[in-house]
């Protein structure tokens, strides 16, 4: 169970009806593909998890790749870290061009136990093949190897460049549906198939983001509307802080951050519009970011996420320390109702403050509301793009640093 | 070295004399104790050497704290991850009331390898002593017992709560100057302590801050006033971007936000004022926030941070893939020099844009540059600080949910 509070004030029905319609349109236009995904996944999670049965020797599954190729499985698996099933598979990611960080990685693994996917959408990211590159040469399995194909595979658009390497070796090739964007692709195989292959239940994943879509498409639960419609038009506040209330929210606070911004921060026309994602997370951030919400200018949304049920009743003792009794007051809760009862103190001084807050709250945290969060975040975003009028699923800006790269290291040679 | 390159249009001297004259006053008044910790910490080093050569059997250093108490160690540890010496005790950190995070942690120790270092500036803070408590009953080690002082110490105000306790049962105590603020702790006991536990080079890391004490106080280097004047005068871009070039920044980036969100959100009067902070890690998040930052709002300036040596030159390989060749030309490149080739890519994009942006290029990331730069950071944030005409240090603005939890958790017993 899902609950979305909203604590502002919502508009007439009347003034959100046309973006309904016109959501409704974009789900069944078929030109954005990533609402469908909940329901065509289990084709893939079938296909993974056969493949992971015929290879029950891998003890550790890297995906190598960047962006939208990685942020998504990274979000669920630490979404997830504390319900890893032992004996499955650990899932790494390389992903950045960083000479210490990628020694570290490879370190910890042996060829023999270690399968690689290659993940990129256009098949053509510069950094993910450069990165397969030192992989290959620095694992000793090269193209043309004997087991090259027993520990490489790839996920990419069909009858992408990368494919087309894929088939020429017979490395397994997993598909990404042509459209389905890389940032919107956490339910196509660029998530499911790792996660599957490290035994997180990808099932559930899509059961909850399916659950989310009957609600808020199917259904006409109007929260998404209401938040997309006041961030679009409350200018001023153009800083959308997502405030996680747990540490596994990390990754998935910077899975939030790559689709917010590369899809609401769009040139359109002469005007730059665009909406700034900061995620946090509570109690940490309570010590840090929150000063500048409660005292800066009002340039901010906040909107909380709470998990109603850690699963871990095991409260804090209630030692007397000499000197310390101020603290006493917190002995006999669990950790994580002392955790809840300052999201919601923290929440109720921002709210005083007259800041748009949202509550969004979950029974518990696995696999299945993993994947009603995400699909919400998507859905929002979708909304938020429709209502501020941009193309939500490009990403022009990011091309032209590409192209400065490809002259400046190009003239070398 | 490191070399600060501006690409914005500095003003004229006579513009910011006056700030410089108020930061001399600030430096030599007393008041603000953190300017002088390169020169006083010393000692410290001395002390933290000399308790962990008198107790060479722990193999683990847990720091209990939260904010500054946690943020700065972990930033520079993050720093210099790839620079451990081997047989070095690992540092770890209990922050959050996060049962999942704190039982993941736990896990992996051992009393009897372990030393457990509680800091807390004021002696109170809730979560740290109530984690102490979790850490206390779950390790099996109370006070009273007969080894708790030989796994338990603080770092605290002088006669703190904190400090009293540590006394009554014979912990060791590290203090932090009583002007010192805790964010800008790092190079007191806070980070001193258990960094000099763990092998960390603390001398170098004092003496790296101490170089840049002199380029900007002593020797007058308008860099950073120049930055800050503009930060301070171009009101529509109150966002201020750190794009750091290697994944070891993270922590880092967690850091300066922390740093800058805290010390320069602020009421002052009725005006509320504040600077945005947002940390980036290069190349990965030119495929997330870039995208915004290029065509979104000129609401944001971008300071990038650059390693000029990664001291790993092995290449990427000139493998030939077939379909694939369209990446060849990254060929014969170091990972360090193709990232810092991103890094010069993406920034001459958005110099190009007309965003204000700035360079910072260190020689390699050792712990010399990183002292330099977190001291480069604490100045910046104070002549930022000077020229709002706030008051940097305090941070009253989290002091409602703080009373707001006690009465609602006070209000059950």
């Amino acid at each position: 169970m899902v609950t979305n509070t909203l604590h502002f004030k919502t508009v007439e029905p009347d003034l959100i009806n046309a973006y309904v319609s016109r959501l409704h349109a974009e789900v069944n236009g078929g030109k954005v593909g990533y609402y469908h995904l909940p329901k065509e996944g289990g084709q893939i999670v079938q296909k993974a998890a056969a493949f992971g049965r015929m290879h029950p020797h891998f003890k550790d599954i890297v995906v190598i790749g960047i962006g939208g190729s990685s942020l998504g499985p990274k979000a669920v698996a630490s979404l997830l870290f504390a319900h890893k099933k032992a004996g499955t598979p650990t899932l790494h990611f390389i992903e950045n061009i960083d000479p210490w960080s990628v020694e570290a990685t490879l370190k910890r693994l042996t060829l023999e136990k270690t399968y690689f996917l290659i993940v990129s959408k256009s098949g053509t990211t510069i950094e993910t093949i450069s990165l397969a590159k030192v992989v290959m040469a620095q694992m000793g399995c090269l193209p043309g190897s004997f087991h090259f194909a027993d520990h490489f595979g790839v996920i990419t658009d069909e009858n992408s460049p990368l494919d087309a390497f894929a088939k020429e070796y017979g490395l397994s090739a997993f598909h990404i549906p042509q459209n389905v964007g890389g940032r919107f692709s956490v339910l196509s195989a660029v998530g499911l198939v790792p996660l599957t292959l490290c035994g997180y239940d990808s099932k559930a994943l899509l059961e909850g983001a399916d659950a989310c879509k009957e609600t808020y498409v199917e259904q006409g639960d109007e929260a998404i509307m209401q938040k997309a419609y006041r961030y679009a038009i409350h200018k001023q506040a153009s800083i959308n802080v997502l405030f996680s209330y747990a540490d596994a929210f990390r990754e998935f606070n910077a899975w939030y951050t790559q689709l917010w911004a590369e899809s609401l921060g769009k040139k359109h026309g002469y005007a730059r519009m665009g909406l700034t994602p900061v995620g946090l997370i509570g109690s940490v951030d309570q010590h840090s970011f929150l000063q500048l919400i409660m005292e800066g200018p009002k340039d901010k949304t906040v909107t909380f996420i709470k998990i109603k049920n850690f699963n871990k009743p095991n409260p804090i003792p209630s030692i007397k320390l000499p000197f310390l009794d101020k603290a006493d007051y917190t002995a006999g809760l669990s950790m994580g109702s002392l955790l809840n009862a300052q999201c919601a103190a923290t929440m109720q001084s921002i709210v005083q403050e007259g800041i748009t807050t949202d509550l969004i709250e979950i029974d518990t945290l696995d696999a299945w509301h993993a994947g009603y969060l995400m699909y919400y975040y998507e859905l929002l975003t979708s909304t938020c793009g429709l209502m501020l009028g941009i193309d939500t699923y490009d990403q022009p800006g990011v091309e032209v640093g590409k192209r400065i790269l490809k002259n400046v290291l190009g003239a070398r040679g």
